[in-house]
């Protein structure tokens, strides 16, 4: 039995994400079929490149992972299928799956262009029903990579700021508030060691904490979130409230 | 193994579907349950109508697709079951499947009043889980239509206007609007052929679109959507937005 | 197969809950895991359990319940699993499950600390994760209960006040509105028997009704709800809305 996760910015109201799971089953029944989320705001691709980077890891090796977050469907933008670190990954090349293929190298990449595992009917306004759920569906019953299409030589990368290192001084930003308005940042947990000082907006935080239920009510917290990702919480709060709606730049000091 | 999908306006807050789903495992475990979407506008019969028709025949033959939107519970109006066009359905009898049978006929209907076919209390508020969830998984695990109860002779029809067709006027009407804000109208798009113009409010489009790509930022497009019909869309924006978030009349110009 | 069933309050815009089912299904494959919901108000505990209590009993004997809603998560609240009434409890030990617990009696709780049933590193902030997912999942491939850790001699109850009797006159209040406005009270349906008045807020509803369907459009219904408990509704409307927002006393007198 072969795992299908989804993740799409079609949100709940509508039967896309519905529609992908019956082209699945049709193609391969056996599946398990997961979502990851529908969520996404609508065109976010940080937000779905981070989210998916924080949870592929937690599935079994071999998962299919697709993510359709797809302003440019219709367009010249490639339909690619992936295998890296163990997984498998399929959707749209324009950066939603670069940091997990950066950071764990790609094994093996291809354009998916093979009508023979596409729906017969391909429409301009959604490959996530009749060019990726198919393609996953096909992987999960174990088509080979290589016969979905040819192989490319490169992929999109997500056009997002990284975080910086100068000195002592790491320099990020929030990349998306979760449900409780922790504020999640594009830096990495374990770049934060030692005495450590985090700048958020024009709020010094003058360490790090481990769990939420440290603290006073109120009070900003720095964490090490349970993405990997360094989190700005407000205890028993929103911290995006805290900040206005906004999603700040966010500064780490060290010693 | 059977599918099960399941299309109501309970939302995602409330217990009910997954109540329906614990309904669906006690009596057929092994059916696989597919939710098309819980997030129908409450009460909203001709958008659930629209999306079922969408999406049904995305599923694999004998699929078995429940749709709960139920104004009418408690009331006189008839539970019932169908086949149509290699599917089943089951819910209740106010129109929200009759796009599929006005298209597809239908090939034996009933009413469901079999009580060995319910749960042992039935309520007056909650059909979905006391008669529909429990009809859709005896379905799956090979009863037949006809032991559910009495056959019908008609079915109730959607009450909403059809499209009209006027030489070489059509007239019709945005029906919802998706999570992008495309607004979805009832006039298909086989109607759609040659030289065309759009009227959406007081706007004119004067060509329709093959994906949502094309276009300069900010411009109106018609786009024969994924569903089938006519939607109207705005270019890395939403439609919805710019009608001032009302549903539109949409009138076809050929020529 | 085994079956599993999750409630928290992560929302559906976050990837915690579908991280959830990749840790499940790393751990027992077959296992059916079906959403109750994850849209409980953030930390709202008394929403979530009696949610929770009024589904539980609808899934098959043996099912194995997750509830996450944490706000103690990282402190020193103790995660637990229980089995009552036939059913098995994962989750934090908050008195989410304690209506159901006070009612059908406990089997057999423990305290969740062995670690080979967590995952290998286990954070402060998402316990859903690194312990109860794993905990239920090791359930569902028939781990005994005790092997999770030692065994409990008591658990937290629910800090929200009962309904009082005191002669005819009951007195409750109204726990959350569902997504349709309906007020659902914390009176059990039992209680109410013979002639009975309802005073919600500074309104007096002269009768209870057994349907939606009854009544006048506008007009104010108490109904023994799906749930079982005493809910006020508007016909063919919010009662949410009507009681602007807030969730309001609720009082039978009898006779």
């Amino acid at each position: 039995m072969g795992i299908i996760t989804l993740m799409t910015d079609f949100g709940y109201g509508d039967h896309y994400a519905g529609v992908m799971k019956g082209v699945i089953a049709g193609i391969d029944p056996s599946a398990i079929v997961i979502d990851l989320t529908h969520g996404i705001e609508s065109y976010s691709l940080a937000e779905a490149a981070f989210k998916l980077y924080a949870s592929y890891a937690y599935f079994p090796e071999g998962t299919v992972h697709v993510a359709v977050v797809d302003p440019g469907v219709g367009s010249a933008r490639r339909a690619l299928a992936a295998e890296s670190g163990g997984y498998r990954f399929v959707g749209p090349d324009n950066g939603i799956f670069s940091l997990i293929f950066d950071k764990r190298g790609v094994d093996c990449i291809v354009e998916i262009t093979n009508p023979a595992f596409m729906l017969p009917n391909v429409s301009s306004t959604f490959h996530g029903r009749d060019i990726f759920a198919p393609a996953a569906a096909h992987l999960s019953k174990g088509v080979a990579l290589s016969d979905l299409g040819e192989g490319l030589q490169s992929y999109e990368r997500l056009d997002i700021p990284r975080q910086e290192e100068d000195g002592d001084v790491i320099t990020g930003k929030a990349i998306y508030a979760d449900r409780f308005g922790n504020l999640v940042t594009n830096i990495p947990g374990l770049l934060i060691t030692g005495r450590t000082r985090v700048c958020v907006g024009d709020v010094i935080i003058k360490q790090t904490s481990v769990s939420y239920a440290g603290g006073e009510k109120g009070e900003l917290l720095a964490i090490v979130g349970s993405s990997g990702f360094l989190e700005i919480s407000l205890n028993k709060g929103s911290a995006l409230e805290f900040f206005g709606g906004k999603l700040p730049a966010v500064k780490i000091l060290k010693g």
